[in-house]
Order: structure tokens, then C-alpha cells, then sequence
């Protein structure tokens, strides 16, 4: 068994749960925040900054790790955990996601609801057939092919503690027929990935990942089908509505028709407010790249709601301003630094200003699931929930 | 007594010792190599990581700290120990050096002797009086003003532990008579910093700077005088020549000039074999831009002479190689991670990229500085200094 997964508390009312999957890199404590990796490395921090400050699990991106530097290098290197130097669990993605987002630009936007398709979309750059997605490199135009079975080979060589299905992510506006026939498509192309997955046996975990937009009985079509097959979790995935109400709904329409035994990931969320919805929805692991994206751009996660947890440390008043960037958070930066010094540090474009919000933001992040699942063992996430949204 | 310098031990068959400054913030174990902290930072790297790689002190530069936060602020927050998280002693220069950088354009090359005076070079930037100079800022173009007693009281602001006196910086071109000029009104401003100093006495300690050019009756005739005053170091500055020999000549001619018991400060000197060269010539302390600089360029310090000390980390050949940087080095880098995956950051122009190899070149210069007192102390510094350059 490559994994493994234990429920250790059940919210009395909400679909919450604690539990602790665990894999051959080690234990993983649900509910579950995963910084991204995008191209091995959670940027401009290390590993050792990433497991001190509580990271149980990071996410790879099999779309940029088979660009550069290609699986093949990484699997010389012995694996993606040996060539990064980090050595607890980790999961990739199908490459699926970043393919198609090719097609219609900034699809990561479009599916969480933020904005309409990009108007520069690009369909020349993919081609999909029933077997397989054609498409060009972002990075020198060069031709490629991803098949099911192309995807899972890679992700083998990647060597993650979980990989996924390879999926087709059609548009939020691609309407109900156009969603079931994809749909159906993808779970013919996630029975390859299973089929594949088994005649290839390593020390790997599999997740399928439940497709069907936001029509309720294709996403509860989609979760039983899927929960037919023996994977080792299941993600949701594909659109989930044009804004957060309708992707908060998707997940409960979705969770209900999945089995309990099985972790859930709800795909590539991870605002404040979300992780505390889709918990109590009853999602068990999130990626989001928002913590290090943040980071970059200078806007630290603070415990402030009126400010939708967010301050932009370029901000005039923090000039002069003594304090952490969080009075409550013990990570190294708030330990260390000032916000006049980040401030500064951002004014200045110092490197060493993104690295310390990065690392806050995780930390942030992290800490956030440590007091959700403190929460939910004690029989208080909805008291929990009140505290940090002002409502249910 | 701000500052005290012991020498525990001379060099039998060169000018090198090993001593041991003392200061408010701690000891100083020379010759020491001080990274440079331009704008109060250490490019990339947090105080804590220099701490665990053995730097001693830090140097900062009172033009970037002066226009941008600004030393007003700095001492608001706590003087810049307080406001970086640095608590080891940190050196400030006068300024003076970024102020004539503007009229010259690369100055700093140009006295390094690296490629002539900049075609571009903007006088109007800049203009000199026997009282001051005034520039315009690189930030906003605003107008400012540096004198001798401004430069030491914005310095007191700052609040490094040694402090350096305000010069006039002479293009190598300027020729004897120009150089001999210069030289006398830097020799009038230097005594009026130490008034001012005297007359506003805090715990730091005060370096003079000895000019002259590449004229040895200059030189002497500068550290002669420089001498005669109450300075707590001596630095050397002013135009170093037109090549690493004619630098290196500058130096052993104006070394037997300094007395013995003050420390010697070479500034903005830092390649490998320069700092071997110039320690046998007696200088005690080094700060150079080099090691950080090269990092962020993806040039990584390690024991090769046949490549001047240098790997290009994008080179080609080090996309498979499981070797650290530096197979003997000890640094946090070296410790964890490849070559292949540090030339796979840096194609993939990831910040952590320029974390490890900023650190790695510090921790080199460190060590090589350590290993370099130690052969002083076991009077094989001559052998030492061979094994490295391959020639006395």
C-alpha cells in the first residue's frame, strides 16, 4: 500500500475531518495546506525553511518539470525528492491543468470565477483528440504529446508520493453538453491512467480527480463513477463556477457522493476564507501558489478580515511602523523583522523582502490548518469558522 | 575605547598578521573579508545565515542608506543593527565613494583599474567645493549636500560600529598634480570628520583613509600624516592603478607607512588572489560587492585557479552533475544540494538560485580567510599562499 489514510476526528456539524495520511516520505496531517513548487523549488525558499515552519506536503508541476529539466534528468538525479533536497511527501499534477491553459489563456482565473476567458487565447498552441493533447512548449515552441499513459510515465519518473490523472480542463462557458462530453472523455482517460498506473507498480499513490462543472448530477455521475475505481484519493477539479459562492457550491454538491475513506484535494484554492469553507464542505488537502505569489508582489496574510487578510506592505503607514507583519504568527520573519524594514526591503527591491513574506505566507497558511484541525478535534470549527469570518 | 585591536600573531617571511578587533557588537578575527550590506541587506541572504557561515562584520553604504530609508529612520527604528537584525559589528563608509561614482560613471572599475573612465560619465551630477560636494540623488534625482561633519553625523545616525571619514574620490586619471590637490583637501576634510566626531562623541569607532594615488611620495606622505592623528584604523583608498599589479604595488608601498597597531582596511578589494597578495602585504580587512554580485549572476566561487576561481553555473556540463559547488566546501549549499539542480534554478531563473550561490561565495571567501589566519598562526602562510596561486 502506498498510502494510507486514518480519519481521526469527524466535525459533528460540518462534513470536517481530521485525519493523517501517510506515505513512503512520511505522515500528513489533514486538513492540509500545500505550498507549490511550481519547478521544484517553493520559490526563493528551501526546504529546510519550508519543514520548520510545519509544510507537511509541497505540489510539483509535471507540465514544467517535463519542460525543463524533463523527467528523464530528474529521475538520473534520483527523483524529484533527492534532486530538491526535500525529503517529506510530495505531489505532482497531471500537466493536464497547464496544457489547457494554454488554450483559453488564463484558465486558472477563469475556472475559480476571478475573470472571462482570456481574449488572447491561443487554441493553435493545443490540439485534443480522443487519445491524446497536442501542444507547444512556453518555453521554445518545440511540439509535444501528452497521452493518459504519457502522463503517469512522467510523473513515475518525477517519483512523487501522489500523482494524478491526467484530465481535460474544458471552459467555465463551455455549457452542459460540451462539460458531459469532456467529462466522459476524462474518465476514460483516467481509467488509462489507472490501468497504466497498475501494470507499472512503484511506491506511488494515485488520485482521480472528479470532473463535471457545475452541474450537480454530472459532478455527482462524475464522483461516483470514479469512486468505483480503486484510486488511492480523489481531487475535484475542472470549472468550478464563476466566482467563490458557485465554486463553494460545486465542492458541496461533490463531496456528499465521495467516499469517506479517501482524502479529498480540492484543486488549486487556498484564500483564507476558502480553506475555511471547503473544510467544513469536507475537503481534506488544498495547494494554492497565492502564499509565494503574494509574497512577490509584496501583500503579506495577516488575521484582519476587514482587510480581507491581506496588507500590502508597500503601504505609506508602515514607514515607521515597529510591529511583526502578524502580531499573533511565530514565523521567522514576524520573529526577526519589522514591517518598516519589509517596507523598506520592497521599496528598495531587495530580494530578501520576497523571501520574508514568502515565508511568512506560508507559514501563515500552515498555521491556519494547525488551528483548524486543533479546531475540529476539539468540537469548536464552527466557533472557529465565526472567529475568522464574522459568520457561518 | 570603542575599538581595540590585539595581534596575536605576525608572519615571519611577510607583512601578514592575525589579530583580534573588539567592538561594541563583538570580536573581529583579521584578516577578515566583510560582505557587503549596500542598502541593509546582504543581497538574498538573512544575518542569520551569515552569522552560521562565520562572518564577522558587515559593511554598509551610507549613500544608499542615506537616500533610501534614510538615517533619520534607521535611528528612529533603532540605529541599522536594529532595523536589519543584525547584532555583529557593522562598518559604514563615508559615502563618499557612491557620491564621485556619479561624476565618473564606473568609478568603481575604473580604480580597480578594470576599464577606463565611463564615456558617459556625468559631471553635472556632481559638484565640488572646498566645503562640500553636491549631488543629485540616483533615486529621484533630487539635490543633497555631503560635507566631512554631515557625512559623520549622518554615520552617527546609521550607527555602525566603525565608522569611515568622507573623501574625495580622484579618477586613476587625474594625473600627479590633480591627485596631490585632491589628496590635501581629502587630508583637510579627514581632520574635520574627526573634529566632528570628537565634538559628538558616541560608541563608534573612526577610520581615516589614506590617498596619494598610485605616487608612492603621495602615499607615504598620506599615511604619514593620517598617522599623526587620532584614528582608530586606517584605511586604503583613492585610486588603487590601472591593474591588479599596479593595485597590488599601491598597497605594499603604503602598508610600511601605517602603524603597526591600528587595523588596515583595503576597501572594495575581494578577488581570491587579491586577498591573498595584499594579506602578506599587512592589510587586515577586506569588503567587496564580489561574492553576492557573482551570485546573482550564477558565478560561483571554488578551489580552481586553472578557472580563476570561477564556474559559470549555467555552463552546460553541470546539467547532470550530482557534485556540490565545491567539493570541499562546507557551506549550507555545498551541504544539500547539486550543481545539476542549482544549474536547473538558474535556467529556470529561480530565485532560490541566487540564495545558494550568494551564500555559497560568502561562506568561500569566509573560509578561505579562516584557513588563511590559521597559516599565519602555524607560519605557513608562504605555503599556504602557493597552494593557491601557485606562485609567491
Amino acid at each position: 500500500m502506498s498510502l494510507t489514510f486514518e480519519i481521526l476526528a469527524q466535525d459533528t456539524r460540518s462534513r470536517a475531518r481530521v485525519g493523517r495520511i501517510t506515505t513512503p516520505h512520511g505522515h500528513i496531517e489533514t486538513p492540509v495546506f500545500m505550498p507549490v513548487g511550481t519547478r521544484g523549488t517553493v520559490k526563493s525558499l528551501t526546504p529546510d525553511e519550508l519543514k520548520a515552519h510545519g509544510v507537511h506536503i509541497i505540489l510539483g508541476n509535471t507540465y514544467h518539470l517535463y519542460l525543463q529539466p524533463g523527467h528523464e534528468l530528474i529521475a538520473r538525479m534520483g527523483g524529484l525528492h533527492q534532486f530538491m533536497g526535500w525529503d517529506g511527501p510530495i505531489l505532482t499534477d497531471s500537466g493536464g491543468f497547464q496544457v489547457f491553459s494554454l488554450v483559453y489563456g488564463g484558465i486558472a482565473d477563469e475556472i475559480k470565477g476571478r475573470r472571462p476567458a482570456h481574449p488572447e487565447a491561443k487554441p493553435h498552441m493545443v490540439k485534443i483528440t480522443e487519445d491524446a493533447v497536442i501542444f507547444r512548449s512556453y518555453i521554445d515552441g518545440s511540439q509535444h504529446v501528452f497521452t493518459p499513459e504519457r502522463s503517469i510515465e512522467i510523473q513515475k519518473g518525477i517519483g512523487a508520493d501522489i500523482i494524478l490523472c491526467f484530465d481535460e480542463l474544458p471552459p467555465f462557458s463551455a455549457g452542459y453538453d460540451n462539460t458531459a462530453t469532456s467529462m466522459h472523455r476524462t474518465h476514460r482517460w483516467e481509467q488509462r491512467c489507472l490501468t497504466y498506473h497498475q501494470q507499472n507498480p512503484t511506491n506511488q499513490a494515485l488520485f482521480g480527480i472528479v470532473h463535471g462543472g457545475v452541474f450537480e448530477n454530472l459532478r455527482q455521475e462524475s464522483a461516483e463513477y470514479l469512486s468505483s475505481l480503486p484510486f488511492d484519493g480523489m481531487c475535484i477539479g475542472g470549472s468550478l463556477g464563476a466566482d467563490k459562492d458557485q465554486m463553494r457550491e460545486v465542492v458541496a454538491m461533490t463531496t456528499p457522493h465521495l467516499p469517506d475513506h479517501l482524502p479529498r484535494h480540492l484543486l488549486g484554492i487556498g484564500d483564507v476564507d476558502d480553506l475555511l469553507v471547503n473544510v467544513a464542505s469536507g475537503i481534506d488537502m488544498f495547494d494554492c501558489v497565492s502564499p509565494t505569489r503574494l509574497g512577490r508582489h509584496g501583500t503579506a496574510l495577516i488575521r484582519d478580515r476587514t482587510r480581507r487578510w491581506k496588507l500590502n506592505v508597500n503601504n505609506a503607514p508602515l514607514r515607521a511602523d515597529t510591529g511583526p507583519l502578524d502580531s499573533l504568527c511565530d514565523c521567522y520573519t514576524c520573529q526577526h523583522y519589522s514591517r518598516a524594514y519589509i517596507h523598506y526591503l520592497f521599496r528598495a527591491q531587495e530580494l530578501l523582502g520576497i523571501r520574508l513574506v514568502s515565508l511568512h505566507n506560508v507559514a501563515f497558511l500552515i498555521s491556519l490548518m494547525r488551528e483548524m484541525r486543533q479546531s475540529i478535534i476539539e468540537d469548536r470549527f464552527a466557533e472557529f469558522r465565526y472567529e475568522w469570518l464574522g459568520t457561518i
